[in-house]
């Protein structure tokens, strides 16, 4: 495990809505403010807007940044375009560190939270961990034995694009049946909508399985059945300890208990216990903070 | 890297046909000898049959096995009871070191092939690699960063029970749709021999295809697409660098190129470089070998 901060850290994480900047300090954010993702398809208009909201927080010698998509030799590429409009490989380190004149440390978002969850949240104690976040997509990231993987091309953790269907609907990164166009926040508004003939959200799905309409419900325990079925997979290839889940879907009422119910209908071999993320939204922040000051990545 | 051995080992790999026992001195084999393996269920007669052949060999200090199965704190379990019948949790670290009075490291047989092939074999210099061995069954070890993937109950590398197919057939692990039970040897018999309405083993399957049979061509096209499915699974969640297969199907003619040809239809951000192995049947002997003499695995 590794120490959180002593000196402050200017932690930033770029979502596909919006861009947030914090000051992190020994594990806690000091300093925060939080800006719309400039979506022009530029990302120069991206690294404009942080070097913007930075001159509010208190200057620092260290900084992070945590972002969707692929982080690749300090080049960032969205492996989804509709989440984050960008250039293929940006230049994401060498634009913001001589914007913010500081060295820059970046990483995929969910591996930054992975990275907050094993130091800090959930995770904590546990050899073989995954975080797996649930929202409008899924991402994910894993700490094995200590060392938050990355891998030389920063894919390591798009466990969301691991197959569930193999005769399933195209995902935007270009497979067939990827688990993230079955189980994520999106997709599951998106079967609604196909279900119901009328243009359905995520929350009203949950909303009324919790109500008792039995079609709904079972439109999320399809949906929680693959994610069990993929995180299965990952104790069989991986023999974890451990599966943290967050993110607005992962979260919501009952989603957690759906996973737990299918995971238990699969042999005992592969069964973990999944537990609840702890670090919260600024998962990403305090993870890329915590990895500035010393984390363990590969 | 390890340093393979100075000092001889006495490397013993437990299959499900035949147990092999051997002396390695510095990564070669000086003696080799081999038995059928005692099919009785019970883990003692196991015991003794090894012990009855370690007498025709020269005495080491060392020793370790390598076997089919998971190994879990020296405690053997196999995973699919067909492949090798033996109680449940056989306690084989402690038989087999009384009855050889030495210490003994007992690993899984894919993981222990795994490591040879990185210290060794094709996956020299790959930071992060899989071999996988496709033959009666499919197993597989992974190598990150340098560290043989073993997990605290020792079930890493078990890709072969991740999931192909959901609604496909039962395995014989209890899951439904393994990639075992599409892409092995013994399922392309049985698949096959469903196909053909006759008893049909593996490498018919393979020569009628190099024949030109469509249909068994087809049912070749099949499993390898099912395989490099799994493995781009794989690149996704662990961005590997090199993939090395091997085992009789994986190595029998065409097979490969397949898989390869399967991968290419997939986005690029998951196709990797599939290499041969090269260690061959002594792999597992080699492997555990060289982590009694140093390995790092976790």
């Amino acid at each position: 495990m590794t120490e959180t901060s002593e000196h402050p850290v200017l932690a930033i994480d770029i979502g596909g809505t919006k861009v947030a900047l914090a000051i992190v300090v020994s594990g806690q954010v000091t300093h925060r403010v939080q800006i719309a993702t400039p979506r022009s398809g530029r990302g120069t208009d991206i690294v404009e807007a942080i070097a913007g909201q930075a001159t509010l927080l208190p200057r620092t010698t260290a900084a992070g940044v945590a972002t969707t998509g692929i982080v690749d030799h300090g080049h960032l590429t969205a492996l989804n375009p509709a989440t984050l409009p960008i250039e293929d490989r940006f230049p994401l380190v060498e634009a913001l560190g001589q914007r913010l004149s500081r060295p820059i440390l970046a990483i995929n978002d969910a591996q930054a939270a992975a990275w907050a969850e094993y130091c800090i949240g959930a995770g904590q104690g546990a050899a073989r961990m995954i975080f797996v976040t649930v929202s409008t997509g899924i991402g994910a990231g894993l700490v094995l034995d200590g060392r938050l993987q990355s891998g030389a091309r920063g894919l390591a953790g798009h466990v969301g694009h691991m197959v569930s269907d193999a005769a399933g609907p195209t995902c935007g990164c270009g497979r067939r049946g990827c688990v993230e166009r079955v189980a994520s926040g999106s997709a599951v508004g998106m079967l609604a909508t196909e279900m119901l003939g009328r243009p359905v959200a995520a929350p009203e799905v949950f909303a009324a399985a919790e109500a008792g309409d039995e079609r709904c419900a079972n439109l999320l325990d399809r949906a929680s059945a693959a994610l069990a079925n993929t995180l299965c997979d990952l104790v069989a290839s991986l023999d974890l300890d451990r599966i943290v889940l967050g993110g607005g879907v992962g979260l919501a009422e009952g989603f957690l208990q759906r996973v737990k119910m299918s995971m238990e209908t699969l042999p005992a071999v592969y069964r973990r216990p999944i537990v609840k993320a702890g670090t919260g939204a600024d998962a990403g922040l305090l993870g890329v903070a915590a990895l500035v000051n010393g984390g363990n990545f590969h």
